[in-house]
């Protein structure tokens, strides 16, 4: 999976201070029966979890608790629902969700942590570091993607990404952890940077540096010195579709989640920390319904790491909200009254891949689509895919049609958007907002402002 | 737009007792300032309004807040949202849904106020009525569809419409206003039923009778004495679509629901009202934005009365709460990030009716779209209109382009439906339920069990 030769091993001799010289949390913390139902008004907030789902409504949440067969974890957290148009446009791009959803303010599609008029905006990460928690962000896309990126850097340009992650390295930011090591390394290395080595700065500033899964499980379970650094980049560009993580030395995004807390929980004053479910929008784009559905479980997975975390700690608010709906998803579509999302279950490659699988001649297609889906296609829908100008569209198409799931767009809609959350303080996220009300929110229950 | 010759003139010779006896609640009822926010866990709950509007999710409320301009009456209010599936269906139908939010048990799709087995369910309003409150029912389709009867009467087949009207009149309800005085007519005078004549029988038991909408407003605001019943019949099948309603005698939902109030409210023990947005649905199978949104319209005004009410009142819950979403709505499509639902507001006729003002060359197909909508259609959509098997269909697809709307199906869907509700007690709709929670939470709420 690495695109790049000039790769450096730098994953030799880590030694992290404190690897063995502590106990787990599950013995250092004591559990908070008191708050264990997350449904408290009332509680001290320590620690914030942010959870954003990229792409995701509350059709996603149906058709995933279809997929699922059950409840999702979140469904009983639901606490409100809110609006995400940004400065600019009806619809937001992720750059101003995820700018909205960190400083409280609007700003145009593409901004970073600045307003329309390019003022820096602080961000509810930036201003927990300044009450001295530790901050951390975890993200499937490149690290330095839209919405990981809107939490602790102010960039005109979202497409920026050297720029951002140069100032990823220079913020107080403690745990990092992603895909896009291309754009810490320079291109003598095979990297984004000009000349910038940024893997080896942050290396001097006290990060310790791993690049697969294993390495980062080192570090689960382990007593870790307050002040410890951990920047984790696991794939040149974005991680991969959970459909294919397994081919990979990847570690999922719960594991990643669970890293995070395990090191950012060693601050005696809190920690602030968003994971991203990057992918769930790249599939919204794409209408690709498999996918969607296994990174949304993927993320769900991760969610249960936060809100078992938060659980035991007592001190801990998990939020979990999207930035905006992707592709106009539907719950159900085509006339029937059966929801089916069931059956992408049996789906294992993303259409993308589907459609590279498939020949010249596109006399395949029966035999390709089988093997990655189990659906055997009928005549017409073969002949769909045949005549099709976009292979994989056309391919995807036709399984949301057999997940009886509905797209009307591959961009972004204005859906309203879920919020659910979980601990002390976690009412307060009840009712109808804007996304510029969330980080808002955060900072009452931090008792920030 | 009455469609059978038969009609006998019955308004004559109404008179309302009490008509002139008394003063207008305005002054006969206090205000209630601790409940004018309508956010209270506390305060006993006398009567409830049930606002449905019947095809309603939350696309629906994202597109209607940008037809209007700005939020819409429910949106402050927004509690939490619910599942829908009836007990044979993923997808349910209105008679399941209307049964479930009726009686809080699932049934199968088309039955009415049964459970799968046949056994007859109580209602809430049934409930209501046996600690000695008054009830009503108020709809813009027939008063014998399926949501207004899944709370009054028990019917295996919701199709079995004269059956529904023979139990509404043996019922014990006191108020119900609506259309579908076919159905309570004798063949021979046009009607549906075999021989009866449900509107005589409702006079000998006490129903005051009105048709039109003068007669209706006759009863606003005046003081009528405890137990006076009021049967309006304004069609002889469905009400107008909102869109041609001025062009008939008909009331508008909110004057049928304001009359509603102002005859329950006589009650001291107080009252169970449930007002239906009959044909937001009807608008969603037809995948028609503008009717969608205009009836979306008609029912925020009555929405609008219930809340007023309930501000003077305090002692009043309203809850809004659609039974399933129709159509696969969703707030922006076709890869734009523009929401563009304002346009609709320049649309004066539903497409059926416009595609019936087509002639059979359909040589005046742009002279007919511009007539009703304000649009100059492009030579692309004038031919995708010629084309159409299906025109309607064709030009309500054209009209949802034009306002950035997108459809899945022209059936309900599985979508997670909001739950609003305002007033004492409102609170304990917040979070994630199912559709069978909500009669059993106004039960809590009124302390019926």
């Amino acid at each position: 999976m690495l695109k790049k030769f000039g790769v450096v091993v730098l994953s030799t001799g880590l030694v992290f201070s404190g690897l063995n010289a502590g106990s787990s949390i599950d013995a250092a913390k004591p559990t908070n029966p008191g708050n264990g139902n997350g449904n408290g008004h009332k509680g001290k907030v320590e620690n914030i979890i942010f959870m954003i789902p990229d792409g995701f409504s509350s059709n996603y949440a149906s058709n995933y608790r279809i997929y699922k067969g059950e409840d999702a974890v979140w469904d009983q957290h639901l606490k409100g629902m809110f609006t995400t148009s940004s400065a600019n446009s009806d619809v937001t791009d992720s750059a101003a969700a995820g700018t909205a959803m960190a400083t409280g303010k609007k700003t145009n599609n593409g901004v970073i942590g600045l307003g329309p008029e390019g003022n820096t905006l602080e961000t509810i990460l930036e201003s927990s570091e300044k009450v001295g928690k530790s901050s951390g962000l975890v993200a499937t896309s490149t690290i330095t993607h839209a919405t990981p990126a809107s939490f602790a850097t102010h960039v005109k340009d979202r497409n920026n990404e050297t720029e951002i992650s140069r100032q990823l390295i220079d913020s107080k930011v403690d745990v990092l952890l992603g895909g896009g090591k291309d754009n810490f390394l320079p291109a003598s290395e095979g990297g984004n940077q000009e000349s910038l080595h940024l893997i080896e700065k942050a290396k001097e500033k006290g990060f310790e540096f791993v690049e697969n899964r294993n390495e980062l499980h080192q570090y689960q379970n382990h007593r870790v010195e307050e002040g410890d650094k951990l920047l984790g980049l696991f794939a040149d560009d974005a991680l991969s579709p959970e459909l294919h993580r397994e081919e990979t030395s990847e570690p999922s995004l719960s594991s990643m989640t669970k890293t995070a807390i395990d090191v950012l929980e060693e601050d005696k004053d809190g920690f602030f920390l968003m994971v991203e479910g990057s992918q769930i929008d790249w599939a919204g784009h794409a209408n690709d319904a498999a996918w969607a559905m296994s990174d949304v479980q993927a993320f769900e997975a991760a969610v249960e790491e936060a809100i078992e975390f938060a659980k035991k700690d007592g001190k801990t608010l998990v939020v979990v909200a999207a930035d905006h709906d992707t592709g106009g998803i539907t719950t159900g579509a085509n006339d029937s009254l059966d929801l089916n999302a069931g059956v992408l279950q049996k789906v294992t490659a993303t259409g993308e891949y589907m459609a590279s699988q498939i020949n010249e001649e596109r006399s395949n297609i029966d035999k390709v689509i089988q093997t990655y889906t189990g659906f055997e296609l009928k005549e017409n829908e073969i002949q769909t895919i045949a005549k099709a100008d976009d292979i994989t569209h056309a391919i995807n198409t036709v399984i949301s049609q057999r997940a009886h799931i509905g797209w009307t767009s591959t961009n972004h809609t204005g859906a309203d958007i879920p919020v659910y959350a979980f601990g002390p303080q976690s009412n307060r996220f009840t009712g109808f907002h804007d996304n510029t009300d969330l980080p808002d929110i955060m900072k009452d229950a931090l008792h920030l402002k």
